[in-house]
């Protein structure tokens, strides 16, 4: 059956830019840390070359009143870019490039599929900081970074995506394009629109270029790594390091023995920086301007610490290949699959405080609910956001309880206050969980806003909303 | 006649809570720098006790379709906040105090109408800094500061108030209440509703409470001002004083000589800290933790600038008192009538490095088009802004050429890519220029949101968008 939508695509675009149900490539179909490609059946994919061309491209889905997903850099973890049965993939892959860089204003204009490096890279080399930062910045999108609001490792600083966008320009459903590009810091003219569309998984309109606030670039780094006696004291040294490095805190990784027991006992190719037994773990970062002032204050902070007991146990990182070190046991989540086959990631918030209590109580939680179960607990705290991994030994892909440990640790979070999602997103796979977070009203509002800026609901349908009751 | 409306309201807050159309105070129709109130009727005035009464009171109206204008603290510049004829004036100014700070959380939650130098005197009692601040802290309410999206001293550091804002619990057209008292500083599940509100100025939804991130409070202060010989090195200077000082550049204001020459020459009371005859001065605030580091830094990075050239002549104040004295050269816009019977003044943003060039033109242009007339140009050049104050010697209030003024400001404003409003607002003064700097197709989607949110098109009517053509 030939497809009228593919047919009429191939008319407006030619055919190099539309590919066919059956010549799709698996990239378009698999999800960052699967193997496996969804067994989903796209009607097509198709590759813009141009802002005008994406407008064409949905101004004619809008009118066959067709479905598209918007695909970047397809480093998402909530499965809010896979493709669902019927979907036009809209991949956005050859909207590359940097298109500006005014020094002078301090902004990057960018457009949709640069990666995230090459736009740091080309920032740097001006002198200049594009202050997001992930772990997938090789192969993620800018695009994809603003309309997931990513954070990353220094939000505690520079704050998440949102913070680093000064203007847009974006596609609406109706094919639309609002062109708002602004370069200015302040600009109160009329509602903000960019924030609409940074964090709604494109389910709002689809972003094809951003303008970037550069912040300057630090050109020295001081890390250490402290053991801490109790959550209590974990709080009080972000807040005593804050204080005393006024503004350039730039990473505050708390891992609890959990974490630092399993990375530094189990997993290959990890040092020992500090003894076992402390309860807590604090990896902090100040990244600063003058490496002899920075250390006498960084040290100088340390020490504070250390004589009110918030910090039992230091070690200052005293070259870069220390600095390296002590951040791969920070990174070693990506090495979990070694010993852990199976394991379901979690990626919420909580207010600073409620965090430590929350962690305990699931820890029992977990312990009894899940016995000789394995869980690992860290994240960027100085932000309000925990990390969780869990492993049940001995079970499979086929037997590992995820659902059930989904919704242990979820009901718990409701009691807590927290969020479900504190950068990763609702994608697909946090949908029905959204009102554990969010009330009716606020759901219900969403809808208003995803009714009048996509009246059809083509745009990412079942992303992010939860079905209607 | 009676108002049904009126009874109505009375019935169901009490005659206490209700002020009919003649019995209206005339703070309530006087705007900031007006001695003069207002000459339009409103049909009455009401001031809810808590958010279940501004429910009550919003839904009441809806259902009857009678417009409503919402007060807080009455220090906008914009006329927003003034009622129209017939409208229903809802006074917030009984939804006063502060209910929580948390510590732990790093945050504080606000009702709508606490003073804003309440609120960032509670928070500095706790070692906290509540980050937004500017000249009317005393009178200004902090909903009215985040329903603006207010601006001021610190934004270069710290952002707008925007970025100051965690959650929000908003009352919708229909007396819905949006609850959304979000603690967590990373928080992705679902769209970020109260970016909606933040700046819309009450037309899409009425704030009652705020719950603000803090940060580390500083604890000492550099100063300086400096002479600068040409705009070129006022730019290069803010990015040299941003890399060197990393993040805790917490102010960088700049005169044009014409600000410099005016003040000191002009005004009584103020001090000549640099001769005159620089192009440009510029006062610059590193705020800190160590006094003996910060001073040790702040010193070089002046010296350096110094040597390359960027600072010709350079003061730094040796004491709060002359701390003070040198930023009551840049508060002195506040005493302009004692020389300027009639002002007509701006807040417009353009990309930092256009700012000198439009500036050069606009004094070209004002020259010619009002011979004789007096100016100066000054702002917080670090985020964009521009201020511009115009004064026709031997005019009056009746004889201002103030709308050819701003039509000559804003048509060249308009070549340069500016906004019409760096932090302000449009409200009602500026809805005619909104035109100028934002497309058909930006207005256009405003429009969508207000239908969305407002169908019946109660709140804040005629303010922010310009009429429909």
């Amino acid at each position: 059956m030939t497809d009228t939508l593919i047919s009429h695509l191939c008319q407006l675009l030619g055919a190099d830019a539309v590919t066919r149900a059956d010549g799709i490539d698996a990239r378009y179909r698999t999800e960052f840390f699967s193997s496996q490609p969804v067994a989903s059946q796209p009607c097509g994919l198709v590759r813009p070359r141009s802002t005008e061309e994406l407008s064409s491209i949905l101004k004619l889905c809008h009118g066959h009143r067709r479905a598209i997903v918007v695909q970047g850099g397809m480093t998402g973890l909530s499965g809010g870019a896979l493709p669902g049965d019927g979907e036009l993939i809209v991949s956005l892959e050859r909207l590359r490039g940097i298109e500006e860089i005014d020094t002078l204003a301090g902004t990057m204009t960018v457009l949709a599929a640069t990666p995230l490096q090459e736009a740091q890279e080309a920032a740097a080399a001006q002198g200049f900081l594009l202050a997001i930062d992930l772990g997938a910045r090789g192969s993620c999108h800018v695009a994809g970074n603003v309309a997931t609001n990513a954070g990353g490792n220094r939000v505690v600083r520079y704050g998440m995506a949102r913070q680093q966008v000064l203007g847009l320009e974006v596609v609406l459903a109706d094919g639309t394009v609002i062109r708002s590009l602004n370069k200015m810091l302040k600009n109160n003219a009329g509602f903000d629109l960019k924030h609409l569309f940074i964090g709604s998984e494109g389910t709002l309109g689809v972003i094809s270029r951003v303008v970037f606030k550069l912040e300057p670039l630090p050109s020295c780094v001081q890390t250490a790594l402290c053991a801490v006696p109790s959550y209590g004291d974990v709080v009080a040294l972000l807040r005593h390091a804050q204080r005393t490095l006024s503004g350039r805190l730039s990473a505050f990784e708390v891992m609890w023995s959990n974490f630092y027991d399993l990375v530094t006992r189990r997993l290959p190719g990890q040092r020992t920086p500090l003894p076992h037994g402390s309860p807590f773990y604090v990896l902090l970062d100040l990244q600063g301007s003058d490496a002899a002032l920075d250390a006498a204050l960084f040290e100088k902070m340390l020490e504070q610490a250390m004589e009110e007991g918030l910090v039992t146990d230091a070690v200052i990182a005293a070259s870069d290949k220390e600095t390296q070190s002590l951040w791969k046991m920070r990174d070693a989540p990506g090495e979990f699959p070694v010993v852990w086959p199976v394991v379901v990631s979690f990626d919420i918030s909580l207010p600073i405080g409620a965090i430590g209590p929350y962690a305990e109580a699931l820890h029992a939680r977990l312990d009894s609910q899940f016995p000789g179960c394995e869980y690992v607990t860290f994240g960027h705290i100085g932000d309000s956001n925990l990390h969780v991994c869990v492993h049940v030994p001995g079970t499979t892909a086929e037997t590992f309880p995820e659902h059930a440990i989904k919704d242990c640790l979820y009901d718990l979070l409701r009691d807590y206050g927290g969020s479900v999602s504190a950068e990763h997103g609702i994608g697909t796979h946090k949908r029905e969980y959204l009102p554990y977070c969010r009330t009716p009203e606020e759901i219900a509002l969403m809808r208003t806003l995803k009714q009048a800026l996509d009246p059809r609901g083509i745009l990412n349908p079942g992303r992010v909303l939860p079905d209607a009751s």
